[in-house]
C-alpha cells in the first residue's frame, strides 16, 4: 500500500518540475477526488521544492471557488470567493474575496501572479509574517476560475518563471483530471 | 485578514491540548467547511505537537468515507473504504479499506488506536517507511464512522493518553461543528 509515486532527486529546479509533472499524473493516475489530489500534490511541491532549491517555502496549498459564496448562488449579488483548501504549512487565512491580496487578484484576472517582494504588492494580505514573496496561479476549467495554487517563500524574489511554467503545467493537469464536485 | 487564531505556547502537553481545544474553535467559528477546517485542524496539531513534545511526528492529516466506495452507493457489496483528506506531512496512501491497516481498522471498529509500535499490528499499511508508531481517532457522526484522524511518529511510542483524550475532544468538536457535504 506504499504510494506508488518516487520523490523527486531532482539536481535542479527544471528538473523538480519535469519530475513533477510525472508526480501529479502518478497522483491522479486512477484518482480523481480533488481533496484527496490537491492533498497529495501539495505535499510534493512543498517537500520536493524545499528540497531542490533550498529557500524556505513556507505554504503550498490550494484555495478553490466558495460555493456558499458565488455570485450565482444568490439573490443578493456579491463577490465571489476563494476558501482554503489542502495544504502544507502553517495555518491560514479561510476566505479571501477576489480581487483582494495576490490569490484574489489572480483568480479575479485568471493570470499568474509572481511576486517577488510581497510589501510591494497593493492590499496584500498577510496570512503569515514570515512570507516575502509569493507565486500564485488560476486553475481555470471551461473558461472560470475555480480556484488557485499558492506559494509562499520567507525570502523576496523566492519564485521565477521555471516555477511559474512548471506550476501552471500543474494546474493544467489537476483541472482535466480531478472531479470537481463540491467546488463548481 | 491575518488568522484570528494563536499558536500555542504551551509548556506540557496537557497545556498544549487544552489549548488546541480553544485553537480548534476558533477554527470552526464561523465556517463549516469540512476541508478548510480540517486542513488548519491538522497544521495546529501538526505544528504545535512536534514544538511541544520534540518529537518527530511525521505525519498528521484525517482520512475521510469516500462516497465512491461507501457500501450503499452501489448495488455490489462492497466494503467502505477511507479516502484520504487535508494533511501535513508527506504524500499519503489515498485509499484504505474499513478493517485495514490502523487506520480501516479504527474506522471499523469505531475506536481510537493507539499502537505504539506499528510493526507489531498486524496488517499495518507502511505509507511512510520512516513511521514507528501512531495513534487513530475516529470522527463518528450520529453512531457511523465518517473519518478518521491519524497521526505518525518516527520513533515508537510516539503518543500516549493524553494525545489519545486530546484528540478525542478535537474529533468531537470537529464532527459537531462541519457541514460534512460530500462525505456523508
Amino acid at each position: 500500500m506504499t504510494p506508488n509515486i518516487t520523490e523527486s532527486l531532482a539536481a535542479s529546479k527544471t528538473e523538480f518540475y519535469q519530475d513533477l509533472e510525472e508526480q501529479v499524473q502518478a497522483v491522479v493516475d486512477g484518482q480523481r477526488n480533488w481533496v484527496t489530489n490537491l492533498a497529495n500534490t501539495s505535499a510534493l511541491i512543498y517537500h520536493g521544492l524545499r528540497a531542490v532549491t533550498g529557500k524556505p517555502i513556507n505554504w503550498v496549498g490550494f484555495y478553490l471557488l466558495d460555493q456558499d459564496h458565488a455570485s450565482s448562488s444568490s439573490t443578493t449579488p456579491r463577490k465571489d470567493s476563494l476558501i482554503l483548501g489542502p495544504f502544507q504549512g502553517k495555518v491560514a487565512c479561510t476566505t479571501i474575496e477576489f480581487g483582494r491580496g495576490v490569490c484574489g487578484t489572480a483568480a479575479q484576472e485568471n493570470r499568474t501572479l509572481l511576486v517577488k517582494d510581497v510589501h510591494e504588492f497593493p492590499g496584500h494580505i498577510a496570512c503569515d509574517a514570515a512570507s516575502n514573496s509569493e507565486i500564485v496561479v488560476p486553475l481555470e476549467l471551461d473558461g472560470r476560475v475555480i480556484g488557485v495554487i499558492d506559494l509562499d517563500c520567507e525570502v523576496v524574489e523566492g519564485f521565477d518563471e521555471v516555477d511559474q511554467a512548471g506550476l501552471e503545467k500543474v494546474a493544467k493537469i489537476l483541472v482535466q483530471t480531478c472531479d470537481w464536485r463540491g467546488v463548481v
